[in-house]
């Protein structure tokens, strides 16, 4: 038996019919004909997939665990995506709902290049939370979101990252974006101690985000923001490995509407494709993920694996300082903290704000026994 | 008013709410903060995003229109989708069901760089549907696949394409593949004439597609498939760019579970990012598309549109030479037939099942002026 990975799906069916809707995942993906026009003794033995187990969660809803050759995988983020899921995306029965790798391919994606850890030490924040806000809206000049970037870092934020909307657009272009925010940090930190991390989004296609990255590394950025499910995986690993020196924030978009379940997709793998901080939305704010979910994504973005850093929890989309306490309460201190668009709708107290937010969080009274159960 | 895109949403809401939440997506698509928070003037009149109409679909659905300012997308495809979906992705009561884009964006895209009349002209089919086939399992070695690409090939099939699950394994490497298959099609070729064209899969980051679509250029490949929801938009653009001599066929793989309306993201948009033909599940087949919903997919892509190439319609997924009839009845010429598994279970007469698949669509009565209705 060669060596396999484990993809689990959960599948609307009768519980008559669901043995034959197993086998047919399995087939679907995998060998993608009928199996009984297959000759060939290794594909029979070792490429079709296999139905390991079905069980019944609940009235009409089965987990079917099928095993699929690690070969199949080839080492390539965007064909293990392919294989988890590729065809069966196309029917509306089926969810994936975890995968177990073996560790060859475990190793051979590699995981966060800094992790918890380090996103931690770059800022100096050796137990607490971490913090973070967002340049935004698109459509402001580069020197109006330098302007934000600097009262954003003058409250003491940790990370400031762009809105995911912003790319490499006409009003704001990357490289002027870099050099006016670059700028306006260097003055804040010059003039007050305080040093907030710019963390750029890459955008366009693989040698757009070379281009950008180089530029951003040499003007002082150690992290950025990618969306995995834009950009495609096996970019964004490409880009990880070409990188060594630079953090990686994942971005969810996109990646809600795949019917592959979040904590899988945005805890478990975007963590395995080597993201170091990975970006939710948090439950009661502006999307529908429960508490549930999102201390899910949080466990497998964290949980301890062998070989693979942990990655920074970011639980975002319409939080708000008054919440800091419950959400701490709730993720525990290894955590990054975004608020973006209810600091910024202090206006010309953006800075108050943001340090009203920065001293909330640095002063909460985290339990270090008390993280987050997983 | 600068130039706009018009996105069309399928919304889940009681009346009492949906003027809120048309409100609600529009900013999530745009600036995605609190409006009362912006003030610069080029913001609020240019990019934040505009609710154009709200029409009831039936009881607790709703179309909404929202304008957004084309300079958003900074004429980059990963930007495109990532404005017209990315976060609204995460919010499950959304479909994104449409879209009209401006001609600044629609001739920066381009669309195909060859479309239905060079696919047709380079098999020498001046009127009659075209006929594909399909190397799998994965799993055999490259000489079996070749082996399968000679059977089809002397049975006379225009287009042979690698399963979508054939990437760069080590039970059949893509150059070694290449060679084995090419090299069989041309020994087809000189003993009988026939003269079939392999289309390879491509996988792996943007430089792998660079290095494998050179190297099968180099040794006579015409056409490739791609799966622009595994790639990437941006780097399936980068690579159609790049080789202006390559037909592309793209591959649903993961495109079917985001929400977006199947003639939207198959039809419209992979034929306006350049592919030259698209595979989509046809109805009465392994996935659950409608008839409706399939006329719709080919519509799309051949849709009469100035400046764009009309793509390939290719329906598959479980078809038979039983249904030629019938499914040249539904789409008309325009299309081209794909019959993998069915073929492939003839076994030790593939050749002479081909044959007959060949045969039938050779001899339908195309009636030209009864196309599919668009």
């Amino acid at each position: 038996m060669h060596c396999r990975l484990k993809a689990f799906y959960l599948v609307r069916s009768d519980a008559r019919s669901i043995e034959a809707r197993a086998r047919a995942i399995a087939v679907e993906q995998s060998v993608e004909m009928p199996v009984a026009a297959i000759d060939d003794t290794f594909v029979l033995a070792e490429i079709v997939g296999q139905v390991e187990a079905i069980t019944e969660k609940q009235a009409g809803q089965f987990e079917v665990c099928i095993a699929l050759a690690a070969e199949t995988v080839g080492n390539d983020p965007g064909q293990l995506l392919n294989m988890l899921f590729g065809n069966s995306s196309l029917q509306d029965d089926v969810l994936l709902h975890d995968v177990v790798l073996p560790a060859v391919i475990e190793e051979s994606f590699g995981g966060p290049g800094h992790g918890l850890e380090v996103m931690r030490r770059r800022v100096g924040a050796c137990a607490r939370a971490l913090t973070g806000s967002v340049l935004k809206p698109q459509g402001l000049p580069s020197r109006k979101l330098a302007d934000l970037a600097a009262r954003f870092a003058s409250g003491g934020i940790d990370y400031i990252k762009d809105d995911h909307g912003l790319a490499d657009q006409a009003y704001s272009p990357f490289h002027a974006r870099i050099e006016a925010v670059m700028g306006a940090l260097r003055s804040v930190e010059a003039s007050t101690g305080q040093h907030a991390h710019y963390v750029p989004s890459l955008s366009g296609d693989l040698d757009d985000m070379r281009r950008q990255i180089a530029h951003a590394a040499a003007t002082g950025v150690d992290t950025v923001m990618v969306a995995p499910m834009i950009m495609g995986w096996s970019n964004f690993r490409r880009i990880v490995q070409e990188n060594p020196g630079v953090a990686f924030i994942a971005h969810p978009s996109m990646a809600g509407a795949g019917r592959i379940a979040p904590p899988l997709l945005l805890g478990k793998l975007f963590r395995l494709l080597g993201a170091d901080a990975v970006v939710f939305p948090n439950h009661g704010g502006r999307f529908g993920y429960t508490p549930d979910t999102c201390r899910a994504i949080a466990c497998e973005a964290l949980r301890e694996r062998e070989g693979l850093r942990p990655c920074v929890p970011v639980p975002a989309g319409g939080m708000s300082t008054a919440r800091v306490a419950e959400m701490l309460g709730f993720y525990g201190a290894d955590v990054m903290l975004l608020i973006g668009g209810a600091l910024l709708e202090a206006r010309a107290h953006l800075t108050q704000a943001t340090a009203a937010f920065v001293a909330k969080v640095h002063g909460y009274p985290y339990d270090r026994g008390k993280a987050t159960t997983c």
